[in-house]
């Protein structure tokens, strides 16, 4: 089965951006990521209106990438924050694609506002591309896509 | 400085996706990647209208992601194709990263609906976190962030 004649709607790059495909989600998770996980604090700092706030974290819980856990500090009510699940773990490989493009590709005069480094080295850390034997691969180039066994034809779609 | 304190706004994060951040683009993208570089094709594999897909293709154009090249083919009238810049090509690692994390979080009952390989020995392709020293890292947790030359404080910000 040729790409063209493939589709796509059982993609999992389609299905993955119906779920994070917005910039916001991304951008809160850079936030939980970076480690603000309460309400105020990550209002403060997204400059975002409260409700508007609380439905795109809600949104984050029901998708399983946050989940929300109780906390209470002394003489207050009991409050919530946000914190990573294992699935919102695991995105953190598109955040750093994203950053190293940006970094690349649309940098700025006085360098990259944030340097991800390596606990263990202290070298710089990048989402590279390599395979299960484990070559690091240089570009695109060096891979071939195929239909899966989860692919279908346009023309069965009915 | 701490991430809270420090202003947002030149986050590469942030930056890329006001270029990248909407769905369409990584989906035009990913048929770009694939191999259809004409318009008609685009558009049927898309199923999207022409004036949307013509503006869409335009955009990425201006965002410098895609080229237009013309080409004719015997009888017919001049036409142009995409191709892939050097800017373009750099964002595999972002679709290869939501493509695993689909392929992870999202599976189909009947598996990926497709498969990416290593051209030259076969195995799996994925997007991996590796440091500049050449260590593999397993998580986020493996990582620390710190601003970089380009921070700026949001009290700074005025």
């Amino acid at each position: 089965m040729e790409w063209r004649e493939q589709d796509t709607s059982t993609c999992a790059i389609g299905t993955t951006l119906d779920l994070v495909g917005k910039p916001w989600v991304l951008l809160i998770m850079r936030e939980v990521f970076r480690g603000l996980h309460r309400f105020s604090d990550i209002q403060a700092h997204l400059d975002v209106s409260r409700p508007l706030l609380a439905a795109r974290l809600e949104a984050l819980v029901q998708a399983g990438v946050l989940a929300r856990v109780p906390y209470r500090e002394p003489g207050q009510r009991p409050r919530h924050e946000y914190q990573l699940t294992e699935k919102g773990r695991d995105l953190y490989p598109v955040l750093t694609a994203l950053r190293d493009w940006g970094d690349r590709h649309l940098p700025k005069d006085d360098g990259p506002s944030t340097i991800v480094e390596h606990r263990g080295c202290g070298a710089r850390v990048h989402a590279a591309l390599v395979c299960e034997d484990g070559h690091r691969l240089e570009s695109y180039e060096d891979v071939q896509a195929r239909p899966g066994p989860g692919a279908r034809s346009l023309t069965a779609r009915g």
